[in-house]
């Protein structure tokens, strides 16, 4: 057991669910590139590898980002907002792509007060050649 | 009724308790500022006003951020995440304090490999004199 990173985890407060938020955002540029969430088993993987361990909702498991995709989030920092149910990662994305739909970051549609929405970014990566 | 905004809205997944997760990021930093909840109406006050207004799950109420503190959010961009329950929001942030603890962001205690966890962010602005 590593005494820090159970100080650190005795502060989270996980929801019903066991869950807590966590946004990864880029360490250079300050891009946020997703939110997803983590229960504590995530959480103590994270901060045991600093490399982001999601938890997924929809598979009802562990989801060590990058498993399928080789998409790893490797972490340089890890902060907890003041009422303890949101993580912030800073992270390095691997091969500078964080979304399924392989655009570098999941906010690739912004509100635009002509068309009610419009994409923002391009797909780097087809996600065919990225998920086989 | 604005079209362009009832078009984004209907792209939005709400929860099952009709909302969905909000980050405020300032414009000019790319600091991430906290992290809150919108409901549909929340959401659309945001987009008509182009400031941020949240729902308090706590307070089950409407919550125009800086409604007390004056520290309201303009918004310069809203964008939507892939699966189109998450909000990232660019702000420029009233008197740069966006935490009721009289700090800059909501995010200011970090994982410490040596202590567990510890402040990275000093107070701004006693909270006692912001919310008198």
């Amino acid at each position: 057991m590593n005494q820090a990173i159970e100080t650190f985890i005795a502060q989270v407060k996980f929801n019903k669910d066991g869950l807590v938020t966590a946004i990864a955002q880029e360490q250079t540029t300050g891009e946020v590139l997703m939110l997803a969430w983590q229960n504590e088993q995530s959480l103590r993987l994270t901060l045991d590898k600093m490399e982001m361990v999601y938890y997924s909702r929809s598979r009802q498991k562990l989801w060590h980002k990058g498993e399928t995709s080789g998409h790893t989030q490797k972490v340089h920092e890890i902060s907890l907002d003041c009422d303890g149910d949101a993580i912030l990662a800073k992270v390095t994305q691997n091969d500078g792509i964080a979304c399924h739909t392989g655009r570098k970051s999941c906010f690739y549609r912004s509100f635009s007060s002509e068309q009610g929405i419009k994409e923002n970014a391009p797909v780097i990566k087809n996600p065919d050649s990225i998920y086989g």
